[in-house]
């Protein structure tokens, strides 16, 4: 494989680039994930999203065990060259572990002297039903 | 200050959280950054994007030199509690030094064994006009 283009990422001292999923149509933020080298080729080769898993350490095809497959539209990169942003198809709308269909579901409310986050979103799916 | 809100966030080993400024109408995603606790806790104070600045080492109240400030309409976080997203009203609708809307302006095409990144967002302001 001629790496060209992923030589142009600035990789960080593990290898790895932080990685912003998006919806297509909402735009909403999905999650935020990493991904080494391999990952992205593998993105790229696959048309669907393949994060590292820091805690596993191993690729992670999102949605292998849930069904949750982000297909690919599009790949961009930020002016640093350091930080991905994919705007993905997000099968059954649901990409957070939670059964939410973003991870960002906590709210801040409050002020800096007395916040607390509240959970705004609700779950769609039970997880029980998606990771057997 | 009580700052239980800012003990729920799993800062990283050197105190750092990843932030995503995403436009609120549009749901652009405009940039990602990163916050230490004083930086999240000014934010709040001041309802406009601090972030930490790796390189300088100092906080960087985002806007300070270019006028490109950022209006904080909500803060969200994410499941694993270790990314924050934050929903801005954009001055000049310019988050990038580059003068573009957006730092993702760098679009991948091609394929894994040739591909490359292409320029698809336009300067909207000459950088020499707003960094003095």
């Amino acid at each position: 494989m001629n790496g060209k283009w992923l030589n142009k990422i600035k990789w960080d001292e593990s290898g790895l680039v932080p990685v912003i999923a998006q919806e297509v149509g909402s735009n909403d933020v999905l999650m935020f994930a990493w991904m080494n080298r391999d990952a992205l080729a593998r993105t790229v080769e696959l048309g669907e999203a393949v994060y590292w898993s820091r805690s596993r350490k191993k690729l992670w095809h999102k949605g292998e065990e849930s069904g949750h497959i982000q297909k690919v539209h599009e790949i961009r990169l930020d002016c640093d060259e350091d930080v991905v942003l994919l705007k993905v198809e997000q099968v059954d709308s649901i990409a957070c572990h939670t059964g939410r269909h973003s991870c960002f579901f906590q709210q801040f409310a409050g002020d800096a002297k007395d916040g607390e986050w509240l959970t705004v979103e609700p779950v769609l799916k039970d997880p029980e039903t998606f990771y057997k």
